[in-house]
């Protein structure tokens, strides 16, 4: 067996800061001893395999920014590795703070080794994809794999560099008999969980992910991948969700987390979901309460089911509920989810849609120079300053080609108003009688 | 003086159910004396000026399903009536409940009287924009305009048929004062409100909306249009949020209701604007408070100032939140706001958004089938129905091209995950084991 590599928060326990926490802990503007303190206890991590080579380290947790996740991968249908690249490209260049993997059409392997190569940012991936895939393709039914061949293929994925992988161990024969018990709308929507749930009927045994989760942990030790424990039971529509399923699962989520941390493996939790907008905040409450502050990952949450072709924006708003709750760490959904595989304008389209609610929690959460931001902004309006405007923009593109489409005759000002524009009109009335006010007194931008 | 129209609120004090309110209590599944005692209170309106003939009538208010308004009209800059007719049709195809026109540049009157009789819902202007561009382009300056010439304009568009009007009536000398006090970043944002400032200092006088304030109310019961006290006061960023003017101006604003609704006129109340997310509840609360229930109108509210060209998406978020604490009614945002004058695509895109957010916040608010139609979109999902999913969904035309853009292999599965599908994955096991579960008994999606 190789060496291991250094995990974090092995290093974090003795006192250790590691180039990647003093990374962290620097971009973050928190004191490194704060992050070392977080990474020990398990409500931060910093996803890195040292086989893959970052352009900077990403915290995710309890006092930092909340991060944006993008998801990229080939399907059967749509298996183009050169997409999946652009793909990869849109997303960094709208600046994701992670990328997964989730191919599942074409050959597995070399894409997830291309795509590691070539991302700047944290991968991760979803092993039980390759361990079901192949073993269909090799014309045996998902309930043929082996537990030995689920465990190789993450095996794999830690060897080849990945920095965190997506487990869904907390779907238990008992968990299945709760969702039983509930009687679903829409039963698994896991992609990950429906292969398990398959494996698991068909051989009417224990998840070996739960059964063996010690065997797990070590693999996660020997590269310090990070686990992000999936939720099969996630609810797929609104009426699902909150129910005696989910919560089973977290409770056994929360239990795993507790034993993997102990083994100095760091651990995220994955949230759902379809959530009504009112019932987004107790699942967060939820996870932390259960999973003792580990850094909470959600998809979306959606909050209404009736609009696809929408979904960036129906899981921005819920991401943006959610975060502000407390959630760390948001997945972003495409406009094209339930309707297909996104291209590279709907991956480019989510991260930023994403960012936009992450930075919207932020504000919320107080984190440090998020609000600066907005100020910044603030005086470019006051100014009347466009190009300043669109320089300080969250994306430059769209408000870039906005403005060159509809000039206004006097370029101080745009065509929703021309020259009756509020600002300019009490301008001069304003600039004599301005006190200033302490609450601008705040940091700088980054 | 003309004979005055039926008013709603004089006739629900006597107990009467008139056909606007017996057509919305049939539409939203409301009790009709429930009806009638909350527009007698005020906390319910139905703008409604007898002289505009409309499709379907439209309450606002506690007990209904939150309703959208799409802000159409010409600029100086941009002023083509052929357009704003697109306008006003996008808006009406993509389900807006009321459509504002807010046009500054052209004919005016002209363009209103076009589209009032064009548009079939419920139709709002700001009768000072026209008192205060006749009087520009006639060479004076806007300090040069009169009172009466106000009224007039007011008084027109009575008599031309508008619904309601938007009236910056607290936008008064002490608001002003505690404006000064505050020392704000973006003093005044609202155009209404900022040609009532400049008026208010070249003469050095009250606001006439405000002082005159019983006279406005006579005009507004004759023609029975409904009051929307705007806020010109409204932050227009972040860092002006929730200050001293914002709240100076909604207690004017919450006096101002008492009394006309004593005089038989409905009346809204307009909220910001720029909130931070953590602060939208209070607003939505204070105006609920101070306005004794009165519907609350806002504008967005944007959670974040750094994303232009996105402001659809950060107000839907905001508005989603703020209508879920209890706000009535939402004005869209476009994808252009702070760049220009929105077209036609940009008019049906903020629609679409704002119907999202409104119709998110109708299931937490548990507005009557709110849930149901999304019950109704899970089955289809749950049936792998891609041709029922697209007939449900709150927009049909982008996830028809989504799915034709993007054939799957198998027609009852997407790209996306092809047939490793989780739903056709798991379906065969669970077929068998569905107990029914009581939450979804609901009613039927309407």
């Amino acid at each position: 067996m190789e060496k291991k590599e250094i995990q974090q928060v092995v290093e974090a326990r003795k006192g250790n800061l590691t180039e990647e926490m003093r990374a962290v802990a620097e971009a973050e503007g928190v004191p490194p001893e704060v992050l070392v303190k977080s990474i020990a206890e398990g409500t931060v991590v910093i996803p890195h395999n040292r086989r893959h080579r970052l352009a900077r380290h990403c915290g995710i947790g309890k006092g930092l920014r909340t991060k944006v996740n993008a998801n990229i991968g080939t399907s059967m249908d749509v298996a183009d590795e050169a997409r999946e690249r652009e793909k990869l490209d849109a997303a960094l260049d709208a600046l994701a703070d992670t990328v997964m993997d989730l191919s599942t059409g074409g050959d597995l392997p070399g894409i997830r080794r291309k795509l590691l190569a070539a991302c700047t940012v944290p991968l991760g991936t979803v092993p039980i994809y390759q361990a079901a895939i192949h073993r269909t393709r090799a014309g045996g039914g998902i309930g043929s794999m082996t537990a030995d061949e689920i465990f190789a293929a993450i095996e794999e994925h830690g060897s080849d560099g990945v920095d965190f992988i997506t487990v869904h161990c907390g779907v238990t024969l008992s968990a299945l008999e709760r969702l039983k018990r509930e009687g679903r709308i829409l039963d698994v929507v896991s992609r990950g969980g429906a292969f398990l749930v398959t494996w698991m009927i068909s051989n009417g045994k224990e998840n070996p992910l739960y059964s063996d989760f010690s065997r797990l942990v070590e693999l996660a030790a020997r590269y310090d991948m990070t686990l992000s424990l999936g939720d099969g039971m996630r609810p797929g529509c609104l009426a699902d969700a909150n129910d005696r399923a989910q919560f089973q699962e977290l409770i056994t989520l929360g239990e795993l987390q507790t034993y993997a941390l102990r083994e100095g493996v760091q651990v995220m939790i994955e949230g759902p979901g379809h959530v009504p907008l009112g019932k987004i905040e107790e699942n967060v409450r939820l996870e932390k309460e259960v999973c003792h502050g580990a850094p909470f990952y959600v998809l979306g949450p959606l909050v209404t089911d009736v609009a696809p072709g929408y979904d960036h924006i129906t899981s921005a708003i819920g991401g943006a509920i959610a975060a502000s709750a407390g959630a760390d760490y948001l997945c972003y959904v495409t406009s094209t989810e339930h309707l297909g595989l996104p291209g590279p304008e709907e991956v480019r389209e989510g991260v930023i849609t994403t960012r936009i609610a992450a930075h919207a929690a932020d504000i919320a959460k107080g984190v440090r120079a998020a609000a600066a931001w907005d100020l910044a902004m603030a005086e470019k309006r006051k100014q009347r300053d466009w190009a300043g405007m669109i320089a300080l923009a969250l994306d430059k593109r769209r408000p870039e080609s906005i403005r060159a489409a509809s000039p206004p005759r006097s370029s101080d000002v745009c065509t929703m108003c021309g020259d009756y524009c509020s600002i300019k009109l009490v301008e001069e009335y304003f600039k004599k009688s301005q006190i200033p006010n302490p609450k601008f007194q705040t940091e700088e931008v980054e």
